[in-house]
């Protein structure tokens, strides 16, 4: 057979190293899209010169782009059975990405382990993302439940330790960045750093009802091939799943209006998808200060924020019993870098 | 509030000047986007060596999308609370815009009037969009009618006097523009600045049904973030009110059939938004000549047009009573250059 | 009358040459574009790395992409008031195609006959797309069945002679290419050129549910102004009628699961356009291979292949009476060149 089956649980080998295929140069036309494709507006990924103002060399792609092309590459050899997208970890930004760029990932497996009904398994890989002078950009830890192709073979179990969050300590800020002189004005708020205090609670305020054609452009433009996402004949309900990374970029999109200076995103502590997103579902989000750090870099904070895209309330999480609401669609932890 | 809850009537000065937030750079990517969401063809704006054979340096952006990206600026802190868009005037493009530039915007409030019922007043404003080298591209007056907060406020009124139509001596034409050797055959049409009689009616012909999808990604892209456009949430009636400027947009395009050689948008006398336009209608497009002028640029004329969008027939614009009929989108008055 | 009315079947001159209207400058906008609205991931399209390790200068766009530029610009002249597009032949890329290029495209008229009914006739045109250096990219010829303006006019019938296929001695291999260190791994998939057999089928598995957003983005993309994909009062169904080239691009982009390899089109033999194809059809592909040849240039063989798009099954493609089947929409005769 000619066509990709894709890897099954068994064929996974803890220390493996995957290359992942397909290469891809970043242009103008990336950046664009995304901005069509999110209400994306932090203004250093919308400007050249506002990026220069702050010591960049131009305006980067958003974060958020460089993780979904690094993770459309790993869909293929990591998720293409996968039975459900569990968690991520220790994911952090290294380099920022600029057009003209190109793109391309290699995974190494550290950890697998059989799921009691015998008929799956999880499996945990670490992703890194290079650029052409292979310079990493990004590297992250996900896990997936992917399905046996045989329930009686036996896998060795490894469960790797992974930090339940990246320290302050570990986040790599680009190099010469500097918010000194950061104009809050052009920028869209006046909040710096020290205005927000661990715990507060931001409602994002605006809602964005979303197609088909939209999320399939995004998902494609990332060359993920993740079947349930184009083809209405892949579930029981007829219905296209949306891509879990387009609410995630949807959400912190959003996420400007009280969080507009939340510029850089430098780490990705965790995330869960909570429930599935489809067509028509309107979608909105808030956010929780979670921590706070300095960084050596020029008027640079970080800020730790969970950002929860919901259908629902502001504010709203779990149930009494620990439960995600079924409005809530994701609930992501990351770092981010803020003036201070 | 970390979040912008927009400004009220009674909170514009007469004479305060507002900086937009979050500066935009234009790449080939929008350029793109712009042609992939109207039936766009101009030739100036298609092909780089078009716009070199009349002298300019490269191919700019349609002049509608500069109007877009400095309009959608304006949004947060102009028209978050507003009503209604109730009109324009006194618009200029002074500069072509091209792939690199960057674009901000600045407005001047220059009128206040409280309306008879005290629970909205309109607010006159004059927007300039500016590049990366503060040369202004675009300036218009646009005016709105805005919410109040409280009832009881009294604002002084200030009434701008604006002019009914930019008169011809004011048209800006592109450095270096010159139609003397202008090719009919690759520009898709044969008729000149002389062909067109003032009060001629053109009926574009062709028609666009429109997508939810469609006009969120081009709204989104000019960084627009008026809810009504996204949130099916915030009208009663459960729908998407499309942005009138995509609607002007589509029907430039549109008017391409038989407006081939009306090349670069000079000026924005009014425009008035007639009716709202949804997913599924079907958008046409009419012109009517107005004027015709004489400008100092070698084979350069210019052409005062009325471009209607409508839903309906071709020519008919309004019912006995004077009011517009209830097909009509759009009625737009414009100043564009054509070849002698 | 100051619109384009379109030609009629008495209007074409055997022997005439026709410039096509509005020459276009091609972006990475145009590219990212391609990549959100197919699923294509051919790496000598996607990464300009992959595509200098194989001897280019850089990542030219998808010839499909050139192609569909090409085609756009012949639609007012050609087939404005076409009843049907009939069949392609003797189609060959000439030369790769890269952002900042401009294309223009001319055609002559080689063919016409009067169909029985007196109503319609056939056009047979070669078209050649030409860049800023006019150097042709493409040509190909087509037959259309146009209207006739008046039943009485008679024409003298002209039916030209076409190669039923593209003989492999006048495919053109890109200045440069070098599969001789071409990598496998980075391009997606093992399979050789030596590994495809003649009458080999190859189910390409994944499949799209197409939506109008998407479609009408692509068509106006490449300056398509056929009525039928943009206006639902065109047809007496209601129905947008998708652009048959949509269907050529998205079989095209599926079929990269099993002909990862499969890198650049040279020839297309022809084609047809079985069934129209709506939104909501969910389009899947299949391969046959047709023919194997070699090339002077190092490392690199050329596949003649069949696409199929469908909506059904894999292999089906005629009924006993050799009629297509109602699930087949294209059934395209092309070749491409492979690493050996």
């Amino acid at each position: 057979m000619k066509t990709n089956p894709g890897r099954f649980f068994e064929d996974y080998q803890v220390g493996e190293v995957i290359t992942h295929a397909v290469p891809r140069t970043i242009s103008g036309g990336e950046r664009a899209l995304y901005h069509a494709l999110y209400p994306a507006r932090h203004a250093v990924y919308s400007s050249d010169e506002f990026a220069k103002s702050v010591g960049l060399v131009a305006s980067p792609v958003d974060d958020l782009l460089a993780f979904h092309v690094v993770f459309g590459k790993t869909v293929p050899d990591i998720s293409l059975n996968a039975v459900a997208n569990l968690g991520y970890a220790e994911g952090r930004w290294l380099r920022p990405v600029f057009a003209g760029d190109t793109l391309k990932a290699q995974s190494t497996v550290i950890g697998v382990k059989e799921n009691s009904s015998g008929a799956t398994g999880v499996v945990w890989v670490r992703t890194v993302g290079v650029n052409q002078r292979d310079e990493p950009v990004l590297d992250f830890v996900r896990w997936v439940m992917v399905k046996k192709r045989r329930r009686e073979v036996e896998v060795l179990t490894v469960v790797p330790e992974l930090a339940t969050s990246v320290p302050a300590d570990w986040l790599v800020v680009p190099s010469g960045l500097d918010f000194s002189s950061y104009d809050f004005a052009l920028a869209g708020e006046r909040h710096r750093w020290g205005d927000y205090a661990v715990g507060e609670v931001i409602d994002h305020v605006d809602g964005v009802t979303v197609e088909e054609a939209e999320h399939m452009l995004a998902t494609r433009l990332w060359q993920n091939t993740s079947k349930v996402h184009f083809d209405v004949s892949q579930r029981e309900d007829g219905r296209r799943l949306i891509y879990g990374g387009h609410v995630i970029s949807m959400a912190r999109a959003l996420s400007f209006n009280g969080l507009a200076n939340a510029q850089i995103i430098v780490a990705l502590n965790g995330g869960t998808h909570a429930s599935p997103c489809f067509a028509g579902d309107t979608v909105r989000a808030w956010s929780q200060v979670l921590d706070r750090a300095e960084t050596g870099a020029p008027g640079v904070g970080a800020l730790r924020l969970r950002l929860v895209a919901t259908k629902g309330a502001a504010g709203a999480l779990r149930d009494a019993g620990g439960k995600y609401l079924p409005d809530v669609l994701l609930d992501l932890d990351y770092w981010v870098l803020v003036p201070i």
